[in-house]
């Protein structure tokens, strides 16, 4: 049950995965590269589910579900998309004992599939917008993965919108960007920095591609949300038209965006410390476990039915484990839970009960409270919130700390080579700028963030004069 | 937008498909077999999985995430369940643009992928129970599809737990087979027969598999759920052993339970008339449709402001739609709404409006019932309530009026051959005699009810006493 987790300082890459592994959040299964959630991992990526899943529905949107099989020829009616996709296809050439006519991709993302049925449903503006997301499973053929963070087969939604204007379409790409970016922030306690991706760095097919971006304790960047604005490029390849207002026919505008279960990734390395995960309360799917401590039966049998009647009070506000297993010392549970992350653990002992108080116990900060019973739940939520903003703090400093501004080559360079970190520079939107960077430092443009105030100045490579500046860091 | 919908008496099964696209429900994807679950559909699906999930986790079970690739020489490893899946199966040979090495299989269902991982997991009985369930897609290559009801590729739970003993096992397996009834019959209003399938029904790889059988508006009965007690076979083929409380290692007991998207098929066809889709009240993802009547603009804002306003007074206890499109009539909205299923329309003219009432239209019986707007939360609640009882109460008088008991071959094959229901008769548990009957009726046994009392006789067809009757009816 526990597992020795390897310090961060010590190796990173294996503190992630002894996290997980401690966590019991997730395992390897036996096709290499996927990944099987266990309850843990899966318990939360309910709660992200719920969350989003509610924004989307608040902004409109409804869940439908497309199939899992493409015919590998819709995949090639979208030039870019095809040349991006089509390397990491699994392919189905047999079915029900036969080789099949035609090969079936299994999706790697549904614009395809999706915007075929658009074409049956779509006839005039009066079938516009049209706003779906679906909950699925897709599939990339990926060489080199890591739990969570880059496997074959992964869990994530996708939204699929069609507008009649250009205008409605961008107004629709930049709102889900804000979704993800509240979700990220508000209840992953995640900043991110929310920005548009360089011509290079863009979704293949689209014609604009919005992230957010969010700095990990390794001071690496991980895109953890995008939102692309697909133009006409799908209706054109698809011939999805309608009928406008005055009567004309027109090409329908899309957008598509998406999270997935890489965010539970991006939660480990952002709040993670040496003990274990750390969940954010709002996400937490157990907010508090309350732990016995005593010796001998009737002490157990004391401190046992208060802190049960406790959990009683607790649970019809917070998430409550009350744990009662035998043949544990108190040190392990602790030790245990932690592992967990769960965020607020709750000890009672015979000297608490006789004083009528608990101790809270803070995940994050280790910070022992003594409370009295009374209030207790208001005690309990001022505490989950104060975890919660903690939390958000606590990775905003990192972030801020970071993050420089630089304005010459080889500062940068020697910057990245270093622990690294975000770097704002200017750098111009050609291709091979970018790639000079990336080759001499392996880091990449993340995004230009929308925040910055106009800076003009010169590319970092090339010299030639630009408005401002874009974030660049090591990449997961 | 209103399609025509063919009479039952007509053609049942032209019925059935006209239904679900006027409830643009589903629709046929471009694969062959596959299907698109259009919003309105997704939404009652959803709804199906919020009830199901909470029984679930009621009764100790755990969400998780499996992969839909599984090895081939996974399926191999039990020779019944290969037997039985390897027929059907999608095959992917093709990833990343390379020949696999071993060609996978997308999931037909998890027992395989799953027991492989429990190796990993279950080392003592400390470990045990170990229950589990996944929400997943799942792929059988069928080659006479019906949309919800037979596709090729499919949405369902699966739960799979891990067992001390054999009594614990068959415990589970009715325990999730009584909330499959429940489900049934409390919240989709469709009475169902709980009972055992028989040797040649029961699932490829069980000892042995119940299920609940309900009958349709055509007297056919579909399997509506299927919990299976999985004995140790797939302990043994993925050697699955844990060490009891004696010290002693074993095998461990299995079981797996599902229910699927099917069950949209089933609830359409137990309540759906000639106008479309009914829904029942504790599943519909809309209670409750307010339409104003008027004429002229100054009636449209008084009546719309009024009506807006009782909206808001029942949307706390029900999901209520207000209707305000323009350019359509009543009487097209109402035909819309009836399509879609909603199980209570709320009318509002210019003279409810005078005599602060509005007229509640049921659905199901299209009955009309003027009522004040005081007290109307209440009032709401009985008429859904009452709906919500009357469904299950008119399709379990359908299921006892078509259930006939007969004791002479002849009789059932004449009583099979005209409208057919469901015949109680003796048969025994042999294969030829089941197939005797299926070859000259195309009828099956489809369970061996639980609540039927003792009742030795002969054998339908081989005379061999029995004791007992099975269900045998034509299936879906």
């Amino acid at each position: 049950m526990l597992e020795k987790i390897t310090p961060r300082t010590e190796d990173f890459s294996r503190w992630y995965t002894d996290v997980i592994a401690a966590g019991q959040l997730a395992d390897y299964a036996p096709v290499k590269g996927c990944m099987v959630i266990r309850p843990n991992g899966f318990a939360l990526w309910e709660n992200f589910q719920r969350a989003l899943d509610g924004m989307f529905k608040e902004t409109g949107h409804e869940n439908a579900y497309f199939p899992l099989f493409i015919p590998e020829s819709f995949l090639k009616k979208e030039a870019e998309h095809v040349e991006g996709f089509a390397p990491e296809c699994a392919v189905v050439t047999h079915g029900g004992g036969k080789e099949l006519e035609e090969p079936l991709v299994v999706r790697p993302t549904s614009e395809t599939i999706i915007w075929a049925m658009f074409r049956k449903w779509i006839e005039s503006y009066r079938d516009l917008p049209l706003l779906m997301n679906q909950w699925c499973n897709v599939v990339r053929w990926e060489m080199r993965t890591r739990l969570f963070l880059r496997t074959l087969e992964f869990l994530w939604q996708e939204g699929h919108t069609a507008h009649g204007t250009a205008e409605e379409a961008e107004e629709e790409t930049r709102r889900m960007l804000e979704v993800y970016r509240r979700f990220a922030e508000d209840w992953m306690a995640m900043p991110v920095i929310s920005g548009i991706k360089t011509e290079r760095e863009k979704f293949a097919g689209a014609v604009r591609t919005y992230s957010i971006e969010a700095m990990m304790q390794d001071r690496k960047a991980l895109q953890s949300g995008t939102s692309h604005n697909l133009g006409q490029n799908f209706a054109r390849a698809f011939d999805v038209t309608f009928q406008n207002e005055r009567g004309e026919r027109e090409f329908v505008w899309a957008t598509s965006w998406g999270v997935s279960t890489r965010l539970i990734g991006a939660l480990i390395m952002t709040h993670g410390d040496d003990k274990g995960i750390i969940l954010p309360p709002k996400l937490a799917p157990t907010h508090c476990v309350l732990i016995p401590i005593y010796k001998g039966e009737d002490q157990r049998a004391l401190v046992l039915e208060r802190l049960e009647a406790i959990g009683n009070t607790l649970s019809p506000d917070f998430k409550v484990k009350v744990d009662k297993r035998e043949g544990y010392t108190p040190g392990w549970k602790f030790y245990d839970w932690e592992q967990k992350g769960v965020p607020l653990r709750v000890e009672m002992g015979p000297r608490d009960l006789a004083k009528n108080q608990v101790v809270l116990v803070r995940r994050d900060t280790g910070e022992k409270i003594p409370v009295g019973t009374e209030g207790l739940v208001d005690r309990v939520r001022d505490v989950l919130d104060a975890i919660q903003r903690s939390l958000f703090e606590k990775a905003r400093s990192l972030m801020l700390q970071n993050s420089v501004t630089l304005d010459d080559y080889l500062d940068v360079v020697r910057f990245l080579e270093g622990p690294g970190g975000f770097v704002y520079g200017r750098l111009c939107n050609s291709f091979s700028c970018e790639e000079k960077i990336q080759e001499e430092t392996k880091a990449t443009v993340r995004c230009i963030p929308f925040d910055r105030p106009p800076d003009p100045g010169p590319c970092l490579v090339c010299g030639k004069t630009v408005d401002g500046r874009v974030v660049i860091a090591k990449g997961y």
